[in-house]
């Protein structure tokens, strides 16, 4: 398997976590008396993502790098979501994006030249777009939406964190 | 280069732009008048780990996905710094330990049986390993970092938090 391809499927596993972390909010919020939607307030900075566009950057993280790395055109996924269920469901769009391909989509993406917006008449190759701006970017807006939820009272822990992992007998 | 040796590298640059955050901090805290020090106190939760903790185990993790990578045993770093200095000299150290590596000692560590304390009798693949768990645990905490220093109003933005880039001419 690609490493490209690879990275790819460990980004939707942490989105499969980060939407069990949703979850755990919501479920707190009940047990502690207070509406879960004041959680789609909550930041760690005044000038910082509210947790619903930490999520909606790590949804896009995940999205564009499999798009850049593929050498197609993403999906255009407006940041319109003010509700969980909203995020819940920009979580599932962008994992069934990330579903829509198949390894063999990333054959020689570790050599693809990847145009950034942002740089015109530069690329990075993608192996370095991969280590050196996509997965960096992508754990930024993840963690950080876990971070807030932490901040927030929410009780999950690193093995909510971590996620399930891939064992093998000794 | 092997996947596991770039990821290695970018563990390195990100403690490098960590590096550069503590400096900053000091110096958000000596213009906003306080002492540094207080930021080594600071922590998002009362039960999740405070800035020099993190720091700690940013630079294990690094450490550990060296060692069990290439199959050698970690040396010991005991957690005992108190001071913004030896949080510096902590991440100068782990930096040296991995520049102590070439790439061909990561040769074939995609396909190495990886054991990890907390689960006897179990081992992963180097390349599970890699994303699952090395880069994963890293990025935790790296990111948790910059956000006790974010939230305590240290001025970082994006920028700070990626680093530089490799570009390449379109």
């Amino acid at each position: 398997m690609s490493n490209s391809y690879a990275n790819l499927m460990q980004m939707k596993k942490m989105l499969g976590n980060l939407d069990a972390w949703l979850t755990k909010g919501a479920e707190s919020a009940a047990t502690r008396g207070f509406d879960p939607a004041l959680l789609l307030t909550a930041r760690l900075a005044p000038d910082q993502y509210t947790l619903p566009r930490q999520i909606q950057a790590a949804c896009d993280a995940a999205k564009l790098a499999a798009a850049r790395l593929s050498g197609t055109e993403p999906p255009k996924h407006p940041d319109t979501e003010t509700t969980l269920a909203e995020l819940h469901a920009r979580i599932a769009t962008v994992t069934a994006y990330l579903d829509s391909f198949k390894a063999s989509d990333f054959d020689g993406a570790e050599g693809r030249a990847v145009p950034l917006g942002f740089a015109p008449g530069k690329v990075m190759s993608g192996d370095d777009y991969i280590h050196e701006m996509a997965t960096a970017n992508f754990y930024f807006h993840i963690v950080t939406a876990y971070a807030i939820l932490r901040h927030n009272g929410v009780a999950l822990g690193k093995a909510d964190y971590i996620g399930g992992l891939t064992w093998r007998d000794a």
